[in-house]
């Protein structure tokens, strides 16, 4: 790793904010490495495990003297994180994120930035159901897509570096509009988490017994582990990738209907055509 | 294993029609299995496997002197098969099913059965996505739960005879009416199902680039992972389970509607209610 990044703060220091440290750590990173966050004992449990050198409660004492930034937080705490540390960032520094939604980061960081601080938005596809430092790994980004999306005002030096960062991750580099990036993530993951929120529900919501789940077989609980997402994620990348996501939850909710309508028409031929375009579709993944 | 089954026939040699006869195999079953289907290939295949001693493209020639014959098709095609074997069953004989529907299966075998011959009605939760008699295993339904679903004309004999056969295989039994497993089976199996099916179609009709589902993560993967199953098993479950599965989906539907009116509204409070509500009910899974 040449990427000439001295000292780095991570805020938000849990799956994926840990597995950045390590991964930094792993790829010749010799500077010292700052956290913050909310709990003490998660703090604590990542600086033993080795992920951070030193850990702060407030982001503004952990970015001092850094020059790489990472916001590893819920993207709704990033506009509240970056007041509260812009006063406070070395000139030079690179800011970059890790959010599953890029547009309306990008919208509320750019304004926010001081002179000389470049921000540079991304996103690694390397989530896992199970949140938390505990899970954090140093190989979770090798051989993962890392999506970078610049738009007009990026540095470009600010970005090369956070690309060979990444590359020096092992993972592999793939730039995308924050828009394209938007759309194209509302449809392969936002909407997929929220439409498994919404199927455990349902089913709870159908049946008196609380045990219900414990009837499904393996299928039902492979489509549902994501719902053990954190919920505050979940509920921040509605927020802020609310258009593309209502778009995506309109059509599935009208794909559903399709779906009703063939059954009470009892239209069966129409309705194996349904499952086979799915499952020809869904069948091309199996190769990867 | 004393059932006193001297010769067993398996009508749909696939994943579960094989794996019962992987099981009866290694319960240890010395009399001669039979099998019938479509395809010759796939027969021949189970033959050389030595899941089946002898094959057959017609029903009839299968059972013939079998004892128990074991229904393992998908459902839509039972009635067509009982019409065609009936007049050839053994008087004593048991037949007996493995569909993810009971009532209507029951509703339509019942008339079917000849005096003398007594119809057992059950369902192992044991399926995985992929089919097919490559994907059988003698191990398929150990340990893995075995629905039994006697109504009030269910022989009593048989019926022992039945579950004495899956407890062999390691199976637990589990009884309910049919109507009840039904309902429950709507909720955990078939609508989640349905909704893999419709949210494959979704991403796919959201974007032109047909590589669309390559862009998801781990999640969408596990997510859909059942939208490989064959689509004519689950026109039929959908047809057999019609009242069921449209109430599911009504709810399913409604409660994606309610999701999408806390987002249009920007009510995030009581959209990560409802997250949390579903992670907390997912995450009694975790502990199986």
């Amino acid at each position: 790793m040449d990427t000439n990044f001295k000292k780095a703060a991570i805020i938000g220091v849990g799956l994926i904010g840990g597995s950045f440290g390590l991964s930094l750590r792993k790829a010749g990173f010799s500077g010292t490495i700052t956290g913050a966050g909310r709990k003490k004992e998660n703090l604590e449990k990542a600086k033993d495990s080795g992920i951070i050198d030193e850990y702060f409660t407030k982001p503004e004492e952990a970015i001092k003297d850094a020059d790489l930034i990472l916001l590893a937080t819920p993207v709704g705490q990033f506009p509240g994180i970056m007041e509260s540390i812009s006063r406070h960032i070395k000139k030079g520094s690179v800011v970059t994120d890790v959010g599953s939604v890029k547009a309306e980061v990008i919208n509320r960081l750019d304004p926010l930035m001081p002179e000389g601080v470049s921000f540079v938005a991304g996103h690694p596809i390397a989530g896992k159901e199970c949140s938390g430092v505990g899970a954090a790994s140093d190989d979770l980004f090798n051989n993962a897509r890392y999506i970078i999306t610049p738009g007009p005002d990026t540095d470009k030096k600010a970005q090369e570096k956070i690309i060979a960062l990444w590359r020096s991750f092992g993972s592999k580099i793939i730039s995308m509009s924050p828009d394209e990036h938007d759309a194209v993530f509302a449809a392969v993951s936002h909407l997929p988490h929220v439409a498994a929120y919404v199927l455990v529900n349902t089913i709870l919501d159908l049946n008196k017994d609380e045990n219900i789940l414990r009837q499904g077989g393996r299928g039902l609980k492979d489509m549902t582990r994501i719902a053990i997402s954190p919920p505050v994620l979940w509920r921040d990348i509605c927020e802020y990738n609310r258009e593309h996501i209502l778009k995506s939850l309109k059509l599935f909710s009208s794909s559903i209907s399709h779906i009703e309508s063939l059954i009470e028409k009892s239209d069966w031929d129409n309705l194996q055509k349904e499952f086979q375009k799915a499952r020809d579709g869904r069948k091309t993944l199996e190769s990867d």
